[in-house]
């Protein structure tokens, strides 16, 4: 079963990108500007603010951020600085403002969970002052399916028609009823690409996750065509397997929409620049990537579940908990060494194989995206 | 009483500096040779030295430093390194050079307390070598009761007159007779005017600072016309506070020279640019500000007393000491938040306060030193 | 005995380098182009691979390297990463490879120890793609006695005639045969040129290491002409010293080839420009520089002794493993200190002794090699 080489032959042409994609500063920026500032980038999952006044705080690009759901059960996101001298209002990973506003410690300027500047105490004597100009500065939200993406520039259109027929290929899994049980935090010091490369072939699978490719074989599934938007496809679980767990059984009942083909694999899809998804037939797992610096990315990486799974007495998320910490770090550590190797002054592009196609097509996108200014 | 706020209205133009003041490398560099190197700035209270041979460590804009008292009893400064192969002479923070001497750890050059090269071994056979000439490399010094100043330009004017009348309206405090009883040193992920301007305003001690407004209303006492050399004014004790301790009441009996309303108040002043200066009626706290980059201060603390209260049996500072403690960590925890706020992309200046008005001089005061290289 | 100063008079145009020569980046790239990358660099001495796949692991110049003996007995050097997509291959500082082979963790490609690939699993789908062509990049190498010398490089010429005299000077001691029995590794906060310059001197031993005066009187000895290769000469032994150790009895008897002149000294030579070695009668340290930064240097220092030393029964090292680990700690505690100093603005470049002839000497090398673009 499952494995033969079937993919096109790769031409000679097609081999990794130069150093300086990896470890150039400006290109780095370049990339933040063009990749990350410019695009719709994932934020949070809805169901991780389940009450009004739950927030949580994220840095990207350098700038505090947060997102909090307001008292009308919006989620928005706002940068986390206060209007009058610039302190950060917020501290800490999440949270609750239980007041249902937001007040700054220095000087206790407050606002609505909507941004509004509610009270401004000693401003009564300056000149001109009007608090509806100093509300905190917000930032474009738009969601899929429960997943929360924010878009810093100006004007942004919707977030929806730039996914193209994703929503539609992927409602069955019914991602926006999920809930969270599981968190890890992880800091790779890799720049962000070499993650996405890593994640997008399953040829280092034999060598690098035996766990995995006792399975899931990695010649099985199939990729979709490269989008604009996202990278990826489809691995088949292996006859005996039920899911990606330590023991290869489920965690749960398969979760309630999928098909009968659709509980026999894991999809597994890169939405471009920062979100990477796992669909099993139990659970779902995010990759949530935050570039730090050409050499560092930190990963936020959730487990969810259904609801009645999550509700279910005794029910433990810890085999697909550690079956993913274990692969995680496992891949870590390989883009860790690729970073070191791609640092060298040795290093020299080498071929792709037809398994790396989707590393290809990651290449030229960039390429395509950013790589104008520094041909 | 005290609680109205009678100071004149705020103009709308005035609001906080650009954000490049407080990150950008370059103005910081632009800001070590005007506000530090080419002006008067504070280095040791003379009492910290109080023996022959006593020396203190520092590094002021990356250069290492010692002050230390002369077998004359005149305190000197000069830079920690030998002139042979520039070797740093002394390590540590303070101590005594116990043989009125320094030597060269590296091939026992041996300089004077005032700087002179006594010996230098092995020189015998180098063409034309005068120790005359190999002295360390000295700095210039002057003094305000007690306050020990160093000028790192050449042919500085005298301290004195460019502390213009502040000398006449601290005097009665007899600063240059207090004796240390205790010193913290903090360092500061902000900006050190971050500091300054913290410290030129009281609208947010109600909000930061219950203990002290517990016993100085934050509208009460009156500040100063803004000064070339200094900013600052005075709080007024609460009725039934007596002093800023844990408790509100005194260390010891008011200094000997205070008049009874001296007695009820806390004069402040910043020293431009490093020296603030908060007198109560039993006790002096000074703050030596040393900037380390744009994002990062030193702080040094030093509590002083009548040298009669400290030799009192049973003396114990620890009132005056956890007060201050407890409040500059409140300070430096908002210096910090705004420091990281005006770093974001998000930052703009905002409106200031009509009680916000010493920060408004203390910009301008900036913009007109440094300000031309960056308009 | 020993303590005529009767090196010639140095001009009083000899002095120290400017401060830049230690803190500038630039002129540190430019030395590692210049004088590590397009000169012999000591790796390894050739006892510490005393088998078919040891290897040891290093970095010079952020690449990482490591040298690994071959199947057929030959020490080479390779690059650490793997052509398929830059991988770095092995981890640690040093160990065996069981295999007969390198086979990088991400996607099995399997390279010998000749640095041919072996296997490529996955590229038989991949146009073109020819194995012979993605062999390690390996590094050329020479040896002297013993000691694996690498040229980063192209076509370099051959080691020996480079060395010139030095082999001859030094043959007898039979370095090629002896054995490593200890390594210390020491990261010090200086300029790798401020190590060599400390070494080329002893007029600081008196001050900084009495256990070493009290063993070698510091005007004992003499230099040799300086060299375009090595700069060095000899300590006389005192008359009641036998070595270079905690008592300054010997660790063994003396190295078989040894004159009875060569039993009374130590020999010292700077090997440029990156090994440091000492000969003492019984003994050898040598010591391998590693420039991390302008204001750092890594330093691996490792003892031998001659086999039959070390295979005596009850044979302790320790003696003179403790002799120069104190001294080492010794001289990078005074090379961090001329490292401060000289980074001060207040720095001027100190007059030289003439007992300071060798490092005037290497100051010109430098300037002649390094200096043009910097002048």
């Amino acid at each position: 079963m499952h494995d033969n080489n079937t993919r096109p032959i790769m031409p000679h042409t097609a081999r990794m990108l130069d150093a300086r994609w990896y470890i150039d500063t400006d290109i780095f920026t370049q990339e933040q500007v063009c990749l990350f500032r410019n695009r719709w980038q994932f934020v949070v999952h809805d169901s991780e603010l389940p009450n009004r006044g739950d927030y949580v705080c994220f840095v990207v690009d350098g700038d505090d951020l947060f997102a909090v759901r307001g008292e009308d059960g919006v989620v928005r996101v706002f940068h986390n600085l206060c209007r009058h001298r610039g302190t950060r209002l917020i501290d800490g990973l999440r949270g609750t403002l239980t007041t249902a506003s937001v007040q700054c410690p220095y000087h206790a300027w407050t606002y609505g969970l909507d941004g509004r500047l509610r009270a401004a105490p000693g401003m009564d004597k300056t000149e001109g002052f009007e608090r509806t100009a100093h509300g905190l500065h917000s930032v474009a939200t738009d969601s899929w399916d429960g997943h929360v993406f924010m878009h810093l520039g100006t004007s942004p259109k919707p977030l929806l028609p730039v996914l193209d027929d994703l929503p539609a290929k992927l409602g069955a899994w019914g991602m926006g009823e999920l809930v969270p049980v599981h968190r890890e935090a992880y800091s790779v010091a890799a720049n962000w690409k070499m993650l996405i490369q890593n994640y997008s072939e399953c040829l280092h699978c034999p060598v690098a996750h035996p766990q995995l490719q006792a399975l899931s074989h990695y010649l099985s599934g199939e990729n979709d065509p490269p989008h604009e938007t996202y990278l990826g496809g489809r691995m088949d679980l292996r006859p005996e397997s039920q899911s990606l767990t330590t023991t290869g059984a489920p965690l749960a009942a398969s979760l309630p929409g999928l098909s009968s083909a659709q509980r026999r694999i894991v999809a597994y899809y890169a939405v471009l620049p920062n979100l990477l998804l796992n669909l099993h037939p139990d659970y779902m797992l995010t990759f949530r990537l935050q570039p730090r610096s050409p050499g560092q990315t930190d990963v936020d990486c959730t487990w969810y579940v259904h609801p009645e799974t999550r509700d279910t007495p005794g029910f433990d998320p810890s085999p697909a908990v550690a079956f993913w910490d274990l692969t995680n770090r496992q891949d870590w550590s390989l883009c860790e060494r690729a970073q070191r190797g791609v640092s060298s002054s040795a290093y020299q592009p080498g071929p792709y194989s037809n398994r790396e196609d989707l590393l290809w097509a990651f290449d030229q996108w960039l390429l395509d995206k950013v790589g104008p200014a520094f041909r």
